[in-house]
């Protein structure tokens, strides 16, 4: 597929190019337009990721666990694919090429239904990738788009639990929410990411100046941006001053409760809804918090159970941090923007679950499978 | 719990006795009284599958793997509770006992909605283990029932996806099916167990009779007893005559393909709708095929997914089964009565999942767990 997809540059530039001038000529705003834009960066970043892809260790048939029964009875559980993954997602086209390497890898049959701003790039970007796939003896259905964008194919598609295992999508909560209420079939979703850091009484200034202005500033837009900062009262006069300046200085906007304020008195003043909010931008609401379980309450109360992280060199609050926040990702001296598939060494994801079931987290080829039990007997009856 | 449960015998008795009058003056059918009556054997067994449940190892803490990145970032996945779980079933009041358990040694809460005919005896069965458990220091909340049988409660309960993790049915089909359609929360069900034995052309004669009666009729009412058995056309004459007299000796109605009808003459024949039959009951679909790729065809299509099995002993064809059919269970030479969480070493289980999402086969405390991720870092920033 990478090669097929390094084969076909100019034809898949040239798809884009026409969605462009269609998107463009509608009118469509230029944050959505910069999405839609295949830049040669992206079309590079692309070929990386199938490449990324082909290179990870096969998901499949992988014995999960295995042991002899008392009677003899060999039992297993082996890894197998999950079956027919729906894929729902807006305008940006590398999803197309991402979410199949993923899904092909462990096995599975995709059905990609993308933005229908970005359908002549889709169109182009599955026909290499069919190609690809049916040279290599595969069936052409096990990467497909739906025939048009007619809304109703996805709204038909959302009632086929008797043929599609599992629905993603990607994309704004309103697209999630909308497949989430109406799909009959299990969803694998990524609802919002409400990051916290926390810093702890001994948490080092440098260390903890870095962590929060990577964490909140490296891309604000992202799942796992920083977006509350909760400082120990006991550091709150050491640490807040550097942190300040630091946050300033790179051009981020900050929301502070009483005491932050009493310490950084030109911040804005935080209301009730900066606790919680996913501003995926250069603002930063700050509180200052009585202790390390204040923190934790307010994270497992204003969080959203993505990415969380404590600043400390104390193990005993390293490891009370991680036991009592019920987030998919808890981070120990390490920045938000670290969470996710690639610096946990999953190389390529579909996106990050913030669901419980089946995958928490980074979903990636592993995420995309499920098991079987695979029993060997000698005639063993059950008595 | 067990030693609570042993404690209150007559307590629950006493309120299982006032449940049965209440039904049986309500015109309630014997099958019914039945589930819902708690004889003593079936209260030791209670209290067995309780103690058998404290004897499993821990299942949280796991962990589940662990690697050091290039960069020195330390990443874990390590299990943890699944949350709070919502249970909506039926007459049997063991399955309080079970649920609470299952739920329990696994660190979740659980909310237990049984049948209204079973309150009395559901509430008295919590109160012993609420009672239990606050004696041991957990919150009694941890193990509740509704306030009332009132059906709102249960139509609210499968709304609150931001209180509840996972919704497990278990009873009929159309039970599953409503709280399916009707919930928010991700649901964990057990469909149709329509399972299949495919015999060999090489399948020993004694074996192959011997499973097919095992799997048939150790207990026709269950999710694991055959429903359909397929004859490879090279064994059908020297097998069926011998089953087919075991079958008819243990009470066994045979339905048979007009290939099986030619060699027993006597059996009633198949019609299309007896491929896929769920019959839970003493009847016995038998079809002979051409070969092993017919016999995986037919179970992919008829199948439920559920548990199919081979009597053969060559090593291809039992690989070659095991690869194809698409089961939560596949077994060799094995009764279809043995796929479960008690002959699989899980000890106690709550239901057999027919989902392919997070549980497939038997859900036992492991699979009422999930994940999350613990990175340690040292000051590392994402680039």
């Amino acid at each position: 597929m990478a090669e097929k997809l390094r084969q076909a540059h100019d034809d898949v530039i040239a798809a884009n190019q026409q969605d462009m001038r269609a998107a463009e000529a509608q009118g469509a705003d230029p944050a959505f337009c910069k999405r839609l834009l295949i830049t040669e960066k992206i079309f590079a970043y692309m070929i990386d990721r199938l490449e990324q892809a082909a290179r990870l260790p096969d998901p499949l048939g992988i014995v999960l666990e295995g042991h002899v029964e008392p009677s003899g009875l060999e039992v297993s559980r082996v890894s197998v694919p999950l079956g027919v993954i729906g894929i729902i997602y807006e305008a940006r086209p590398n999803v197309t090429t991402d979410a199949a390497a993923v899904a092909l890898k462990s096995g599975n049959a995709v059905i990609l239904r993308g933005g229908s701003e970005a359908w002549r790039t889709n169109a182009a970007l599955v026909k290499l990738m069919q190609a690809a796939i049916v040279e290599h003896g595969l069936p052409e259905a096990a990467v497909q788009m739906p025939a048009s964008t007619d809304r109703q194919i996805v709204r038909e598609l959302l009632r086929m639990d008797r043929y599609v295992d599992v629905i993603i999508p990607r994309g704004g909560k309103s697209l999630i929410k909308a497949v989430t209420e109406k799909s009959r079939i299990p969803v694998i979703k990524h609802y919002d990411g409400i990051c916290h850091l926390y810093l702890a009484p001994d948490a080092d200034t440098a260390m903890a100046t870095a962590l929060t202005v990577n964490s909140k500033c490296q891309r604000v837009e992202v799942c796992n941006a920083l977006e509350t900062l909760l400082v120990d009262q006991a550091a709150a006069e050491r640490l807040l001053p550097e942190i300040g300046r630091a946050l300033t200085a790179a051009g981020v906007e900050i929301r502070g409760c009483p005491r932050c304020r009493r310490i950084l008195p030109g911040c804005k003043a935080a209301v009730a809804a900066d606790w919680g909010a996913e501003y995926l931008d250069a603002i930063l609401a700050i509180k200052v918090v009585d202790d390390l379980e204040a923190a934790i309450k307010h994270i497992n109360r204003y969080g959203s159970g993505h990415t969380d992280g404590i600043v400390t060199g104390s193990l005993t609050s390293a490891r009370r941090f991680q036991a009592m926040v019920d987030s998919a990702s808890v981070l120990v001296n390490a920045s938000t923007r670290l969470s996710g598939g690639g610096d946990y060494g999953m190389g390529a994801v579909v996106g990050i679950s913030t669901g419980r079931l089946h995958a928490r987290g980074p979903v990636g080829p592993r995420e995309l499978t499920t098991y079987q039990w695979q029993v060997y007997g000698n005639g063993h009856l059950r008595q």
